[in-house]
């Protein structure tokens, strides 16, 4: 598959969060041979579970399923840019490559905030696309919390 | 319990988890009204999975049984100083008071590195207690260390 049909599954996740009423963001990882892993949707309300950001539901399950906790040669697909929490879990997971769509100058932790990969306690940095498919998955942000806003 | 009785047993649940081949970290999460709602050790590498530190998988219980992903008024003990990923999730569930023991120059997140909580990127900041029973937590890492590169 070419990555954009990775980010428009990724999309396709965080839409179907964003109507069982999560903040709208999803996430793919895909193998080194080009196999999704794992398909993962934000999860934060309907779980309780502050933890439970796409990124990190994606990380887990791809390392349970390959039974291991470094996936090596791994790329992530996420609509939004990581917060700190799932960019160094993106550093402890060894990912390769991480595309993202949308930025967050209020709670990224990429290019703003924390700057995780800069950071000397950051052991392993991944290439970083910025800005991939990002006006479709701001958009998707943008239409989520205005909806919020009129109910 | 008195605080020293809660890090002594994060300290229990860090050694459980050195014994079983994981780096020997531990937290307990208490309630606002001094319950224990969660003790926990690392499991990154009996789990395979990356994000599987001791605070996440405190906060996560803890969540769980509460049935909300905010832990208003609640404590976490944890024998080691949290990673940005642990800091991050520490702020998102509204910890109140974060207590630790060992110091980490090298994989902290809250001295060192991204000193998360002084992020403005970071919208919940605990009260911190640094160096709490400090020698205990620090002898218990070194230990490990050690053992490891003598096996």
């Amino acid at each position: 598959m070419w990555r954009n049909a990775w980010m428009d599954l990724a999309l396709q996740a965080a839409k179907a969060a964003g109507d069982e009423g999560d903040v709208p963001v999803g996430a793919v990882l895909v193998s080194p041979t080009g196999q999704s892993l794992a398909v993962a949707g934000n999860r934060v309300e309907r779980d309780h579970d502050p933890t439970a950001h796409a990124e990190i539901l994606a990380i887990r399950q791809a390392a349970l399923k390959l039974r291991t906790s470094r996936l090596v040669g791994c790329d992530l697909y996420v609509t939004l840019e990581p917060c700190a929490m799932c960019a160094q879990a993106i550093a402890f997971a060894r990912i390769r490559r991480l595309y993202y769509g949308a930025s967050d100058p209020k709670g990224g932790g990429v290019m703003y905030g924390a700057r995780l990969f800069s950071q000397p306690t950051c052991h392993h940095r991944p290439e970083i696309y910025d800005g991939f498919q990002e006006q479709a998955c701001t958009q998707l942000l943008r239409n989520f919390f205005t909806n919020l806003r009129e109910t």
